[in-house]
């Protein structure tokens, strides 16, 4: 028995140490002299421009520490960046803000090309709103090299530029097999950005479908990644999503190169917000998913709860291969609307405008979709949608309470009455076990629930078998995230100021917080420099019934758009000298989205209405009931035209407006580039009036709206307006003129299907 | 300590019995009836048409056992097959002979869609030349299905038909991760079968290239295994191949698709023969490829010793992935005619031809090519040939005697000056260990050589390390193959028949031994039906100054050459009515290949000199030194028009010849359908002189070789030959005439990208 106690004791005895820093020059001699075991303390404070290269060799028992000498109190602003090079070297407790990589990582795994980390580690640490000044500019906040690398109970939100937030390498035999953990990380807010390339997490490229990776992402918190259709993307083999919460985030997590995923016990929370809101799409071979719980999902087709694709047949390595062997069982849908849809992708009635390469004809095949369970509290009539065949797919034990008025009824998705009880937040789960379960190949693999009760004695159809545990929590926040950041901010409780004259308006605008009211006196204010917005803010008028007019005299926009402007202009009248644009953004750096709203307004006499720069993104632009008038050009949201599927604005509503005697491009919105999975650009133009507009527009289409995916154009009137086409509408997505009338203007036409440059 | 010994015996008793049988009913009825552990036997004898079940439960322990009664003495023969489900089933014994599968498979690890074989074995077994009757009809000898099965101590030979000798399935979740045992197996020569689908394994196929199989391949001895370009084709992920020997074999060991596959201790024999024979083909992602021995290949290009192929940029899934990370360390190549060929494929002068998804432009990446061993006795100034660029490969402390001229010269190629001893038969090692040996990632994984000698103390370049065992062998014959079979059959001295007149002839034909000598007195043999002609048969005449006239009077081929035919026509006169062929194939059922010489002979007044069916195979026709005149056909091997890359004959040698009035057609040899991998098709045309041939040629083309791959074309006469073209050569297969006489007739043409039906 002695043995056992000898060998922890037989290690000659080393100094390790504490060695405290408080500027770069120390915190590099650290590094420079640092052994296993040292740990390597940042004194509270800012540190800017911190370049930091943490190399060294520490080891399982003894690893080599970076840490804030208190949690949150070390702020690492400006240009700077953490590089890690060795292995077991852990970092703790920093505090990313007020800055961005001048490199493309803002944590990354490796030192250079040759020095990677292994086994190393970032804990509590916090990245906000780090993001590039640029949105064009690429980077990734956290990119993994080598293998074991850890990052777990971080805070990580805010990345607005281009690129995923945590980006898995694995270009190399040193990078692969590489059991990354990424887990108990909160990761909060990413706002839209308009086109593709904004994942929260891609695990591999296209040219890494091939490559076993093995990472393990676990107990996450995703709330409310809105970056793109693809809240992570797995693009490599072996890899595991577990146990990890997708909150109200508008996107999926899709299987989009590589094989053999897990996904198991996962959260899908919508609570029928936006239609953009997501679960899983499935593509490729091998995949189980098991014991997931989706609720309140509105996400179709490629968001659709459950999405599983149609392939291209011998498949080139970066488009879609072929559903084989994937196995989808022991989930549940809750208030899910259609959540299965099968054969999602179908395109062979766009072979002419396709090349052969591109059409998405193999339908999955030896897939098996059994034991799930779907419940709709108010009977979901359509449980299945399919859009191509289905009789590759073994349907065994699926279970809803609604009658299948679907194209597809497979005896294995069976109509039962059956109750669900609201357990917990969220939680809801049938009253009794329904134990009529099928056993497929290997299932016997599936022994736990979503919460880790065994099944082998009471298995059940869905993710949940019972009896629960006591006070079961869907969401267990304890989990998530630093132990000394909080995400949440204090709230601010809006005051309106009262504004008379141009001196006291300008004053006001510069000192009012965020979300303040500057409610104007009525009358002329003649303003001779441009408003800058970098706020939320609304500019209103007192009375309502006698409108303040707002005169702009200089060439420089009326309202500069600045990021994170929110600006409403309500009950306000604006007039130029057809020598300024109305609204604009900056001509570059626009860190973050703005959003502009139109609000019982008057616009007339500028250059642009809305003025916009290439690596600008609105999130909303919206006109109503108000009038424009009498402008050069209106609304300009045609920057984007790298034609690689990114646009300018995801919202863009007008509705009950009139616009009179707008020269040219009264809207010109684009978006270029044929991707179908990055699904983007929304208009709705709904009860206006255009009258002797386009008298001077160069392609003779009054509203230009190429590319944009999701349209709606009905109930306008347009009089009098000498242009050949009132605007080109897409077909396929189902874009219909409705209700419009036409007096002495030009045709509206539709196109099935559109001609666009491909992507790739 | 007493726990140890009570477990093994805690089982009940239970009865297991040996079953005796002797037909078909007793055996399915004893299979039916059979339990774990009980033991069927086969009577001696012969078991024709038996298409047998075999299912049942055995256990690890207690495995169910159908066996000869006695090793060697139970023949399968006629439409026979067996086919297994279950688990732990064993099989041994079995002779399969004269006959075929009426099915798709001889041997089958599975009973149908839903009954597979787990953890099942065949062992000690044979099939020899259980062919199919049609070449043209696909079959598989041995398919493995399920999981964890067996292949061991078999030995099988003279597959002659389409579709690869063993083939590994791995549709669907339950034939996945296998680890199959293919083991200790003699594969025994399988002819050449002229275009693709002659593998003699496959593991998987382009669609399961993302698919784990995990298929063992060791310790196997593959002689002259010639049926197409690939011996082995793996197919799918994770495939191990160690330890066995290819024996001049015509082929190589291809990585077609899948990845990470370990190639580690095989024997590469090429003997100085055919420049057929290859070595290792490398395509996709992550192989390690170790210790391996070649010795004496002379096969270029597809055929290298070692071949990295080019890739096609984001490959479509059944063409060629980039080579990236692929690991090619501690191999020796002895005497091996410019043993690294890289870049293979490269086709970027072709685009005009092909489309833009077939051009292999993607070099080979992140590879790394250390510590191997080259050594040439007579120097090989060429080392390495390069096709395009290797900039992404890292060469490391690989080790040449020779001065290397080459294009490419990369600083870890270096030339020594070293020793090689002659050690045993076919090995040669070093005469001391080179021990600067280069670190790569992961190396220290490479714990032993060729040999299992670990490489920690006395590591060196190459596949072998110093100190050898006592007598190394490198070819252990006693580890191949049954223990009851010998594939060495007694040889047969040939003897020399005399004959006189045409019921002598006949006779001797009949009764003639295959090697045997039918030798003709002289004079004129008028023979009014068919020689035919079905094993190895030379027909010459006595007197060389006075040859044996033979006329043909009848309609029907003056030879029916039969499966197996080799026909030696010498110093003899041929004679038709031009109502009937010279020579001919049967219409069908050609399992086999056949060979045909003519020499020193005279052929005339044929309607065809030679005619062909289209699933018909010469392995070589041969004309040299002969007359052939006042036909109205010549040689016509255009048969086999499916355009897949198949074709009628491999070598086609015509030389030292005459060829006069032949009408049409002189020579007619097709291959049709592109596909660079297959190679295929040899003409050799030298020194015959054409006259006043090509008359009535529909085509205007004397010589048709389209689609033949290597044709020498040189010192050839045409005199007065009334056609548009000689010839058509192909030059990017370096096709060109060569000094040859062209008087009145039409001209050569060189085309340098044919275009070709695309097969795929």
């Amino acid at each position: 028995m002695l043995c056992l106690f000898i060998t922890s004791c037989n290690t000659s005895v080393e100094q390790t140490k504490t060695i405290d820093v408080s500027n770069i020059d120390e915190l590099n001699q650290a590094i420079e002299n640092c052994k296993a075991g040292d740990e390597i303390v940042l004194a509270d404070g800012i540190w800017k421009d911190a370049k930091i290269e943490f190399k060294g060799k520490g080891t399982k028992q003894k690893p080599i520490v970076l840490r804030a000498q208190t949690p949150g109190k070390v702020f690492i602003e400006g240009e700077s960046y953490l590089r890690l090079g060795g292995d077991y070297l852990e970092v703790r407790n920093l505090y990313f803000r007020n800055g961005y990589t001048p490199r493309n990582t803002v944590i990354d795994f490796r030192i250079d090309k040759k020095t990677f980390a292994n086994h190393c580690k970032i804990t509590h640490c916090v990245i906000e709103d780090f993001t590039q000044p640029d949105r064009d500019r690429t980077d990734h906040w956290v990119e993994f090299w080598g293998r074991h690398n850890e990052l777990s109970n971080c805070y990580i939100a805010g990345k607005s530029n281009f690129g995923p937030t945590v980006m898995v390498m694995l270009k190399g035999n040193e990078h692969i097999k590489n059991y990354h953990q990424i887990v108990n990380n909160h990761f909060g807010p990413r706002p839209r950005k308009g086109g593709p390339h904004g994942e929260t997490m891609q695990i591999g490229d296209s040219g890494t479908s091939m490559t076993p990776s093995h990472t393990h992402v676990a107990n996450n918190f995703f709330e409310r990644c809105n970056g793109e259709v693809e809240i992570i993307s797995s693009k490599s083999n072996y890899n595991e999503f577990r146990n990890n919460v997708f909150f109200e985030s508008e996107g999926s997590l899709v299987l989009r190169h590589g094989n053999y995923a897990t996904i198991d016990g996962n959260v899908f929370i919508g609570n029928d917000n936006s239609e953009f809101i997501g679960g899983i799409r499935v593509i490729n071979t091998g995949h189980w998913i098991t014991n997931n719980y989706f609720y309140k999902l509105k996400g179709s087709i490629f968001r659709a709860p459950l999405a599983v694709m149609n392939g291209i047949p011998k498949s080139p390595q970066n488009r879609y291969n072929q559903v084989t062997d994937a196995v989808i069982a022991h989930n549940t849908y809750i208030d899910c609307k259609t959540p299965f849809h099968f054969g999602v992708g179908s395109n062979v009635s766009q072979k002419d405008v396709l090349p052969a390469s591109e059409i998405r004809s193999a339908q999955p095949i030896r897939t098996t979709v059994a034991n799930n369970l779907i419940f709709s509290s108010e009977g979901d009539a359509y449980p299945i949608k399919n859009y191509d065949r289905v009789d590759g797919v073994l349907f065994k034990n699926n279970m809803t309470n609604s009658e299948n008025n679907g194209d597809v009824k497979p005896d294995g998705l069976m109509t039962k009455t059956f109750e669900v009880n609201n357990v917990s937040d969220l939680l809801y789960v049938p009253a009794k076990n329904h134990e009529d379960v099928f056993a497929g190949f290997d299932f016997e693999t599936i022994t736990t629930d979503l919460f880790g009760n065994k099944r082998a004695s009471n298995n059940s159809i869905g993710a949940i078998t019972l009896p629960l545990k006591k006070n079961p929590l869907l969401i267990d926040k304890s989990l998530y995230g630093t132990d000394w950041f909080s995400a949440e901010k204090p709230k601010y409780e809006a005051k309106t100021i009262k504004v008379a004259g141009v001196k006291a308006l300008t004053e006001a605008l510069k000192s009012a917080n965020s979300g303040d009211i500057l409610a104007l006196q009525s009358g002329t204010y003649a303003i001779a420099s441009s408003m800058v917005i970098d706020k939320r803010i609304t500019i209103t008028s007192q009375d309502k019934t006698n409108k303040a007019t707002l005169e702009f005299s200089s060439s420089s926009p009326a309202f500069e758009m600045n990021p994170s402007a929110n600006l409403v202009i309500e009950d306000v009248i604006l007039n130029g000298n057809k020598s300024q644009d109305a609204f604009a953004t900056l001509d570059k750096n626009m860190t973050k989205a703005y959003n502009l709203w139109i609000e019982n307004s008057e616009i007339s006499n500028f250059k642009n209405v809305l003025r916009v720069s290439k690596g600008s993104f609105a999130d909303t632009v919206s006109v109503s009931n108000s009038i424009i008038k009498d402008c050069i050009n209106g609304i300009q949201l045609n920057k984007e035209t790298n034609d690689k599927g990114d646009y300018n604005a995801e919202f863009v509503y007008i509705t009950n407006s009139e616009f009179n005697n707008v020269g040219n491009n009264v809207l010109n919105y684009y978006r270029g580039g044929y991707d179908e999975s990055t699904i983007g650009g929304n208009l709705v133009l709904q009860h206006n009036t255009f009258t002797n507009c386009g008298k001077t527009d160069q392609d003779h289409i009054l509203i230009n709206n190429r590319g944009i995916v999701n349209v709606n154009f009905s109930n306008n009137t347009f009089k009098n307006n000498p242009v050949k086409l009132i605007a080109v509408l897409w077909g396929e997505k189902g874009q219909k003129p409705v209700d419009n009338t036409l007096v002495n203007s030009g045709k509206i036409e539709v196109v099935q299907n559109l001609k666009l440059k491909l992507m790739y």
